[in-house]
Parts: C-alpha cells; structure tokens; sequence
C-alpha cells in the first residue's frame, strides 16, 4: 500500500469544525488504500497569538522559552486531530516532534533539520494507525525543543516523507495549488498542473505565499514528489517534479511579485576588487537578509552598488551600508521605499533570449519603468515603482498567456515572442547588470 | 544554600501582569539565598478550556490525546514564566514533565508517579539558574505522555521536593493557608499556623480545596517540610508537619464540609458474614469512590448498611446496590439526595471522648439532626440535612472556639469540653455505628 504524507496548515484546522472535517477527508484518503503520515500545523492563529502573549511580557522573549512556548501550538493540533479521527473509529495517533526523532540543531526559533529517526512513525504505520505529527517543531541534541521558523511545516512533511521514502507528499492548503500569478492581481491565474522543484524555488523565494523555500529545497534534495492541492475541496492540485525532458521547453511557468521591498544604492564607489565583500560582509554580519544585488558596470573608475532589502530591515540596512561606505570611499548611500519586485519563472527561459525581450517590451508598452533587473537561470526579476506593480504582472501575464495556456506534464507549450511587440530584443541585456 | 521547591497555582499566573509579578516573587525569594525549584500550573482556566475544546470534537475524547492537549497547558506556563524571569535578568529555564523525568504508569489523565530522575533540575540549579517545571504532567515507560490528574500540579511540587530532598515545598495559593474551615461559611475562620499531615488529609478527603490528598500522602511518606501560603501577599502561611510532642493536646484543628453528597441505604439485610464485602465488592467494581460506611447494629438477625458517594455517581451507586440488594435478599434499597457532610478534624481526638460530646451536643442544641456518624483516629464526620450544614458548621467553629485561639507550633491549646452545655456526654457513642 502506498504511503501518503498529507500537510495540513493552519487554517485547514482552525476550531473544532474544521478539524472534524479534516479528520473525514483524512480517513477517506486512507480507506481508498494508503498509508497515512498527516502533519499539521498549529490552529489559525495559534502562533501569532503566543507570540503576542510573549510580548506582553517583554519585547524581546529568551528564544529558548519562545520554542518551548510555540512547540504547543503544533501538540494541540495534533492532539485534537486524533481525537477528532478515532472519535470517528479510525485508528490514529499522535506524536510531537519530540517523540518522532526530528533532531535539529539548536538555533531556536529558526533551527535546522539535521536528521530523522521516525521509529515511532514506522511502528504506528505498521500497526495500520494514522501517525499525525506536529509540524514546526524539532529536539536538538541535547533533548531541548526547537522550532523550525515561519512556515516550515511544510518542511516537517517534507522531511519526514524523505525519511520514510513516501510516496507523494500531500500539501493541503487553503488554495487549489501553485497559481500562474495571484488571482487578486490577475482573475484570469490559473493552476499549474504540474511546476519543477526549481521553478518552485524561484516561485517560493521570489514572493509566492504558496510554500517556502526551504521546504522546496529539501524535497528537491531528496527527490521528494510533491503535490500541493485544497484541503477544503477535492482538485487535482498541482505537481511538483524534477525537470522531465518533455518540459523543456517549457518558458514562462508564472508571475511573483513581492511589495514589501526596499531599494538602497551605494554611490560613487571607487572600483577596486572586494568592494562587494566588504559591503555584503557588513550586512550579513548585521543579520539583514539581502535579496537582490546589482553592480553597474563602472565608469571612469567609479561604480555604485545597488541591493534590495525587506522593508522592515531598511532602517538596519541604512546604517550597515553607511558605516561600510565610508570604509570604501563612497559618496554617498540612497533608498527608495516606494517599489515593488515582479518577476517571471521558467525552466530554461535564459536560453531563450526572446523572454526577456518580450517581458521588457512588454512593460515598456504598459508604461511600467525598469528600475533594476537580476536573472538567474530560470527567472527574471525586476524591481519597478510600486504604484506600477499590479500593471507589470497584469502585462506580463497576459503577455506570456499563462490564462490561457493548458500546461500539463508531458504537454509543453513554447511561447512564441516575436508574436509579441518584437525588434527591442537586446534592450534587457544592454540594461541588465553584473548579477550576484 | 537551602533548596526551595515553590508551585503556583493557575490563578497566580493567569495573564501576563501576574506572570510578571510572580517573577518579581521568585527572584525576590533567590535572592534573599535560596537555590530554587518552580513548579506552575496551567494559566487561569486553560485546562478547562482545553477539555472544552476536545469535547466540542467529541464527548468522550480519547485519553491519551487529552494528556497530549492537556500537558500544552503548563508547558506554555512555563516558557512565559521563565521568559518573564530572563527578562528580568535571572538566569531561569523551563523543562517538561517528560524533560525532568517523572515517570508515571500508563493510566492516562490520572496516572501515578513511579519514578523520578530529575537530572536536568540538579545541573539547572548546579548552574545557579532558578528550574521551571511544568505540573500536572509526567511520561510514561513508552515515553507517551501522561498528566496526573486534577489538582496534581502540587503532587508534582512535592514529588520533586522529596526527589531533590529540598528544605521546605512551599505551595503558592490564593488564600493565605489552610483554615479552620471556610471563611465564606464562617466569616470569623482563621489561619492554621501549623497543622499536621494526617489532619491536612482528612481536610483534603473531607472537602477543603486547599491541597488534595495524593499530595498530602505523598509529602507525608516522603516528609517533605510543606508549607501553604499566599502567593499574592507575603504571609506565613500554615506548615504541614510531621506530628510532634508538643502538638499532642490539639483536639480539633478545623471544620470541613462537602455539599455535594448523596446517601444509600439499603434495608431489611439478613445479618451474615461477608454481606458488606458482597456489597461493597459489588460497589468497588463499578468503580464508585464510596465514603462513609455505617452498618448499625443488627435487630433480630436484620440490619441495615448505608454508605455515602458523590451526588454525582447517584444513579449508578443506586443500581449496582439494588443488585446486590437482590443477591442478598435485602428488602429495600433507598437514597437521599438531601445531604451534606460535615467533620471536625484533629489529632488524637478519639482518645478525648468529650470531643464527641462537644460536637454532638452543639449540634443538638443548634437544631441539627445527626443522620449519620463515622470517626476515625482523627476526624468525627457526620451526615446532616443539606439545609442545616451552615449552621452545623457555625456551631461547630464556635464551640471549639477556632475563631479566638492562637494555635502555633509549641503551644498546643486544649479544649475544655466540660465548659460547652455538658451533662450528654454519653450521647454520640450511643448514636454512633460500626465503623469500617
């Protein structure tokens, strides 16, 4: 019999309703003949919460007793999910991370998976009982409870389906699955049947709210097969593979964007070798999670260096890159507040040059500036005024004809870009700088 | 440096202003030179809500998933109440149950401690960090876990006092100690300077709230030095001690009662060997917690046996008497609602007939009918009209004048009997049944 690892978040769960009707679509998965792991996270707003009650006690809580703290947000939920499952007579049982052997290291708050044991699990499996494991929560080794940081149940599931060579890993969200772009931006966004581990990662990093990077991360590690689908309605979902032949040509998978974003450039910089390390070791040693990074090409000896920051790190950021200006000579260090990231996702979309072109000129004609632009080798990021956001993922959506297209594994589809606006097609490269 | 084991109860940590103030206690109290172990229940009506919770999925949640949900409760409580104590700059750490090693059986929500380890407490306080430990809660040998049952926060206080031989346990509360009885009955009613286990365990069985037993039969086996006091306002509070030589002419300590009782009898039993254990066998099997057990003397080969439980188990105490009844060829069984308990409570009462005398007689001059009597070596418990159980208890706080004596260790008071409307000395052995 198959073995399925089902995530559920925690809205699917939140009060006794849903979780009673979450217990029912679980012990129907089972009785179609499965092996069943179901992680959970806490209820609704059950993290926030305590974090909320922490503060009130002080602004800034030890993170060892934040851990021990949280860690029981998860332990209610799976508590009240094998309640709510054997009350229905199906055999099930419960276990902390604790209990399962999800040994981290001891970063509280935000630590790392460093092994799985699962004994416990193979045993409950074996038993033909529902094992149901909290999520978020690990023990390090020297038997303290930890946290995974924001979102990782995901990774719990992940995780454990890796160890337990599962299957599928079921991620049951509040969503049908991995959308084109946000249907609150653009009501024509479609689900994607089926999106690689990689296009997934640019996606999650990029802005997608869908599933963090780690998680994707790790399944792709171990070739973990993912589905991410509605815990609230039955729907294929969508799949998420490793790279298959048939996908690639597959160009355009979908369109993130990202609005809390803040822009610093450093300027009038003196070009000399290290100048970057110097900058990016001062904000790393700050803690401040630097995202995009652009060094224009240097003129008559003198260059500027441009990254973009969380909106809530700008203040922190101001001040790194101050003090590491100075240090370099530099004039002087600007920010901008007011702008948005949008960015396109796509297996193989640099080895068509045609792409970039096509989304450069596509914005040009919908009015939206360019401000910065990075690449990698499946996505185009591109940071422009925030006020034109909605527009540039509007354009771009509709340019690429993610409403349109049926994208399904073994079906590629090839946009064809000199359909679209063409003869501007080395404008992206001309302004496209040196990319970290 | 002396070791100290404190527990506070729910209310005393309920919300995160009386967190911080119990924080503020705790560190007071390590720094007037204590090395000091906390043992804290779950917030204000946590546990409460929790079963609330669970039972809105089902009315029978499972057991082991109840001391799943149930053991969040504390261990929240202590993640706050350390990061409460951090806060203030003293180095505290939280563990669980199952992190400190109180090995309980498997019975879950009421299980028992068999073992406890405590290595993690002994290296806490080798460090000099004040240990913060979760009531209520233990792990089984299968590493399941277990909570101990209503009120056992204060089982696992004195537990771990007598694992770590601590110099006092002092259980925080919100009154200032043990009375002689309850204040809202009894507005004169006054502190216990000092009291010992075994009368503290005849209050705890006869119905003050103040401590349960299991904890006082524990401190006892174990002589752990208890003390009660208020954890809102510094106060003495009452010790619990081993009896001592000076405390040999305490005759009644205090006065308790309990409302919620209810009353069987069954009628016309041919008097034979073995037709209480018949009874009672019967009765033990349904798993009914019966208290008082009166059988009169027989009246030509008949007798009668009555017994009291908790209004609660009525209807079932009912039937499975009415069974026996038949197999015993008894001619009735009958029941009355409409009762209430009441004891006086003292060391070495019994070997002072007058005692008896006083409270019977005050009894019978304030009007009260004595349905029921049964003694044992410290405690005289009669069976009254639920509507005259205040009076009763009145009369009794007044007669043995507990609202004016100062009662302290080393001066031991004496009642003089004689002085209280004598002259029915005789009248409460008279009345009085076999006792079992």
């Amino acid at each position: 019999m198959p073995l399925i690892v089902q995530k559920y978040g925690g809205t699917s769960v939140a009060g006794p309703e849903r979780m009673k009707a979450v217990a029912r679509a679980i012990i129907a998965r089972k009785r179609r003949g499965a092996r069943l792991l179901v992680v959970v996270s806490a209820m609704g707003d059950t993290t926030d919460d305590l974090w909320a009650l922490a503060r009130r006690i002080t602004p800034k809580p030890d993170p060892r007793e934040m851990d021990m703290l949280l860690a029981t947000g998860e332990q209610q939920a799976i508590a009240l999910l094998a309640i709510a499952i054997k009350a229905r007579g199906e055999e099930a049982v419960s276990f902390t991370g604790a209990q399962v052997g999800i040994i981290t290291d001891s970063r509280h708050t935000r630590a790392r998976i460093v092994r799985v044991k699962a004994d416990r699990i193979r045993k409950a499996l074996a038993a033909g009982k529902i094992a149901i494991v909290a999520g978020f929560q690990g023990e390090s080794a020297g038997e303290e409870i930890t946290t995974l940081g924001r979102g990782a149940s995901d990774l719990t599931a992940v995780a454990l389906a890796a160890a337990l060579k599962a299957d599928t890993c079921e991620l049951m969200k509040d969503v049908k699955g991995v959308m084109t772009t946000d249907p609150r931006i653009v009501p024509e966004a479609r689900v994607l049947p089926v999106i690689t581990y990689d296009e997934m990662l640019e996606m999650a990093s990029l802005g997608s709210q869908v599933l963090n990077a780690r998680s994707v991360e790790y399944a792709k590690k171990f070739r973990v097969p993912l589905v991410v689908k509605s815990s609230f309605e039955e729907s294929e979902g969508t799949m998420i593979v490793e790279e298959e032949p048939g996908m690639e040509k597959t160009l355009v998978r979908g369109i993130t964007f990202a609005r809390e974003q803040a822009k610093v450039t450093v300027l009038g910089v003196p070009d000399r070798p290290g100048i970057a390390a110097v900058l990016f070791r001062a904000l790393a040693s700050a803690d401040l999670n630097v995202d995009m990074i652009i060094q224009d090409v240097s003129e008559s000896g003198i260059t500027k260096i441009s990254f973009t920051v969380p909106r809530s790190d700008l203040a922190l950021a101001m001040e790194t890159a101050r003090t590491a200006a100075d240090k370099l000579g530099a004039k002087d260090v600007r920010s901008d507040e007011n702008v948005a990231k949008v960015s396109i996702v796509g297996v193989g979309m640099l080895s068509h040059s045609g792409v970039a072109a096509t989304m450069f000129s596509a914005l040009a004609q919908s009015g939206v500036n360019i401000q910065m632009i990075s690449t990698s080798e499946i996505k185009i990021s591109v940071v422009v005024e925030k006020a034109r956001m909605q527009t540039a993922v509007k354009a771009l959506h509709r340019v690429f004809r993610l409403d349109t297209r049926t994208v399904e594994a073994g079906k590629p589809f090839l946009v064809e870009p000199e359909k679209i606006g063409g003869g501007r097609k080395g404008a992206g490269r001309r302004k496209r700088g040196k990319s970290r």
